[in-house]
């Protein structure tokens, strides 16, 4: 398969949602596979909060898997074979895309918190610019999760002369009071870091507690309850016995503080305010006053897929856009795939999104 | 009602689950009505995490109301001109008995970490010597709610003889390994706030951030998805409208941080970590090792109610602890109130618990 990584480096102001405009931004992004004479072939993939352009193959140099390598690739559900498949990193971000920890063209300076507040819209209309920049007309599909969900959404709405088909996956429309409430939590922890120094910390003392604290909080809503008893239950660590004492006891405090002391080790606090301040405003029920509204004008094919213990982006949400679609008579297949791995069953439950995948895109 | 608030003072150690001792302890207590001739109307109260000794009436100094003052008074569901209730704070506490906040008699210094860890089973042993200290031989009745609940189910197991009745609400014989994670978390926001320092913080400069973002993350697990949809949804701030700038911009992340910052005004973040401990630790399934074990020498009727909508302790475990009472041939009621304001149910649908407790007591 081939696989190549780049930058797309725009010249052009984006004019963002805020009216604010982000100058000389750069999109980091990877291909796998090659773009047809027709050029009728391609499938942009959009990350989740924490994701990156890197969604296929082993990279070299880090050695690591690509976070949806288990269903892109040759002969795989997204079949790089035929399709010419774009994965780009997210304005906003920390990998390799413009994003608040990028360097300021006009001032030189890292952006920290002078970056512009940005919406999913704005993730969008960037990915827009690298289509066209990759000059092609219409995309054959857009496939996100979680947050790529979101991107897959608006692409259809935004640009509806420009999407053939839509796999919007473990996402929804708006998150609800309850996945707002730990999304606000975590920029709380974030923002109350110390180190945080409202945004202007040097790259040797960064909020790492805080930023960990966050990604923790995160991670337990990616899971589900069944998915914890299974894997942790309430077991203690090897030698630990209730130990009586300030130490992990636990495995799952263990595995958390785990995952959360990885996560700071690449990511960066400022990003992460951004990304999950853009999550918690995307709202198509707002933007367009009805959900019917937002997808009146769409002109692709939808794929709406749930996980069935998703309680971070419940069920019900994908239900209800799956059959709003269905009243304006649009083309919508909806599946709530069984599960117990919660919101990350969309990164694990690679058998189950393939059985559903690889039809669609075959349509 | 005749409501006194005192406290005693005991020159005897308590042997601790751990092993360790604590030695001349305080236990900060308040008592409605009045103690009748026999001695059998008594009614012990068991607070949750953070509440105190303060369950009913007006307290003239703060202005404040108990915080079961809907249930508790005269012609309340427990009765006052009937009952002599007693609501003693428990140790590890900060609102008046001993706890890590409070002088070590030996060093003359605050305990801090050095205050021993403490499980709920050493919160009832000191209750129990509150309660000889009152001379009353046996309860009419232990009643809690949540960490409460978990009083009351230890009461009727360590003291079979003391106790008649046993009404355990909104509780669970071990809370699962996701509100696990959820206490973990906060913790974890607690020790990694520098002010924290090892525990040895001092008063002008405690961990205020860290205990306010533990204390949000608490507070969302005991709202429901549904009353949080309800009482905010995803209203913004007035004057707000996304505002594209690094403040808070909806209602519930402004009433989540006032909830945080009101509750670090009057709670000492040591006291957090060790009563978040003992919740964390209380396992009746492992200590037993298993439920019927647990419950096989009780001697008292019991009420166990759960709420329907609570997430943080599921009905399914006080169902679970229904059904193994029952096949013990214990004498057991259970009712799962039906209510959309989830673990806070217990506070909140007074009417609905007065509803149940009311006749549990007269029979």
């Amino acid at each position: 398969m081939l696989r190549k990584r780049d930058v797309f480096k725009s010249n052009q102001p984006l004019i963002l949602s805020s009216g604010n405009t982000l100058h000389n931004y750069d999109i980091c992004y990877e291909t796998y596979g090659t773009l047809n004479q027709e050029k009728n072939n391609a499938i942009l993939i959009c990350h989740a909060l924490t994701g990156s352009a890197h969604a296929a193959a082993i990279d070299k140099e880090s050695k690591s898997k690509g976070w949806w390598d288990s269903i892109i690739g040759p002969n795989k559900a997204i079949d790089t074979n035929r399709f010419f498949v774009i994965c780009s990193n997210v304005i906003g971000s920390c990998k390799g895309s413009t994003g608040p920890a990028s360097i300021d063209p006009r001032t030189e300076k890292i952006y920290k918190t002078n970056f512009p507040i940005i919406t999913i819209t704005d993730m969008v209309n960037a990915q827009y610019e690298l289509i066209k920049h990759l000059e092609i007309p219409c995309l054959y599909a857009v496939i996100g999760g979680s947050m790529g969900g979101m991107q897959a959404l608006s692409w259809s709405i935004k640009f509806p002369k420009h999407v053939n088909r839509c796999a919007a996956i473990a996402c929804t429309s708006q998150i609800s009071p309850q996945a707002l409430s730990f999304a606000t939590v975590g920029r709380y922890s974030i923002t109350s870091d110390p180190n945080w120094n409202n945004g202007n910390y040097n790259e040797t003392n960064p909020p790492l507690k805080g930023l960990a604290t966050a990604r923790m909080i995160g991670h337990i809503t990616y899971l589900s309850q069944e998915s914890m008893s299974k894997k942790f239950g309430r077991g203690l660590q090897k030698k630990a016995d209730y130990g009586y004492k300030f130490k992990t006891d636990f495995q799952i405090e263990s595995y958390l503080e785990y995952q959360g002391d990885k996560f700071v080790q690449s990511f960066d606090a400022n990003s992460y305010l951004y990304l999950s301040k853009a999550l918690s405003y995307f709202d198509l029920e707002k933007e367009y006053k009805t959900l019917s509204n937002a997808f009146k004008k769409t002109n692709c094919s939808f794929l709406i897929a749930s996980i069935s213990s998703d309680w971070l982006y419940p069920a019900e949400n994908s239900q209800k856009m799956a059959k709003t679609l269905m009243k304006l008579n649009k083309d919508v297949t909806y599946c709530n795939i069984e599960s117990p791995h919660g919101h990350d069953g969309f990164l694990i439950e690679s058998e189950k999104l393939s059985n559903i995948i690889k039809p669609y895109l075959e349509r």
